[in-house]
């Protein structure tokens, strides 16, 4: 199916390391070489890298590997094809405005008989994954419970998210994380994980590549990392596996 | 102010040659070191590279300067702040998604007494720019014009587009480029440039840096390419001027 990748931390932190290691599943030590995409937050703007190839030799997954980008959120994606062809406009992770904030989506799984009941009516998809057609009704159901303008209590909003998600999971595989910068929403169906760094930190060691990190050079005392995967990314830390239907939700780094 | 470059093609191209141009304008051969962005549409699907540095020196600039992505339609911009501090959600193109498109907007110039006239209701901008909010307010517009399904007759959207854009004129000087991936329009109030290349192709030289190429090379018979800037980016060849107040309207590489 699909790989996720999600990062929340309390400072703009790099996440050249974990990028690294999933990039390799992107054709080398996986099979999900149907494109990729990683979108980072830097205060209330986002850029997005996408490519519809095979991130383990892409050169603008390579760029990401090297060139540290200092993000306090980051969703990243890549592609094993079922549900839509290989393509750009297919590739998460998705990115629509709502309330003036960028909300980005990465599924992983696979929805089936889902078209009479997922009918986004304001927020139209514009490839043809089952993913797409998700995320554009989320937006909508939190477009019609809470308004044309920005609610106020966004942790609320989130929990909303989580209920249709709930909604979502009775048509299939629905493993996801939701965005919009500040507050990061991974959804669990069958895989996903999460770990927290923190102070006293300590190495770690890549699965999917020969590299290791010493976190206590890279960090301050503060620093609260938390990462979010699909498979774990490093051998020698303790992964949270999440439960099916469980979902765990993260504002800078801190689970709330 | 800031620069604009567009392509539009009847066949997918890259746009390395020009955006090497620009790119130097970006700090090296012009003040326009406010951030930079670009996006390419491949199909329906487009992605784009944003930078808050200075493009003549930014890593990620440099890579669209050396990979060379196909496209049928590109926008492009250079910043040199006025409206809006320094911040990636501040930087062009800003992209939107109307009738299942990705629409990309750029903008060069500085809007004045603005605010009361220009307040989108559906469509909230998340900087702080009067490029955005312009933006913000086109789609508005056409959605309140032509509704919630995408009109067939999309020439006549653009059409209108132009319109709106005579009116944003009033509040000061607004050169822009609009797309949806099909179509691209062009707007000028100062400064905006266009050229058609097409068999029988020739060789240009950029105006930036020491930089020549023979199109004969890169190119088939049928090929037609249009790149629009706000100043010639070759010194050989001729561009046409467009006057105030003047549209330019293309599709996939051709004047409509």
């Amino acid at each position: 199916m699909c790989e996720l990748l999600g990062m929340t931390a309390n400072v703009p932190t790099d996440i050249c390391f974990s990028f690294n290691g999933l990039m390799q599943r992107g054709g080398r030590t996986g099979p999900h070489k149907d494109g990729f995409g990683i979108t980072f937050y830097e205060g209330k703007g986002c850029r997005n890298f996408k490519d519809p190839n095979p991130s383990f030799n892409s050169a603008i997954a390579e760029l990401i590997c090297h060139y540290p980008i200092k993000s306090c959120t980051v969703v990243s994606h890549i592609r094993q094809a079922n549900r839509g062809r290989i393509c750009l406009e297919n590739t998460h992770p998705f990115i629509r405005t709502l309330w003036g904030r960028a909300w980005s989506f990465a599924h992983n799984g696979q929805l089936s008989k889902y078209k009479q009941a997922i009918k986004p009516k304001y927020h139209v998809p514009v490839g043809n994954t089952d993913s797409e057609l998700a995320f554009c009704w989320i937006l909508d159901q939190l477009f019609e419970r809470f308004g044309r303008s920005k609610p106020r209590n966004m942790k609320a909003v989130f929990k909303y998210a989580a209920k249709l998600s709930d909604q979502l999971r009775a048509f299939g595989i629905y493993n996801m994380l939701l965005t919009d910068g500040e507050f990061l929403l991974s959804y669990c169906t069958s895989n996903l994980f999460w770990i927290t760094r923190k102070a006293p930190f300590g190495k770690a060691n890549l699965i999917d590549a020969d590299v290791s990190i010493d976190f206590t050079q890279e960090t301050t005392p503060n620093d609260i990392v938390t990462v979010i995967a699909t498979k774990p990314l490093t051998d020698n830390e303790h992964w949270h596996k999440m439960d099916t239907g469980q979902h765990k939700l993260f504002k800078f780094g801190v689970l709330v």
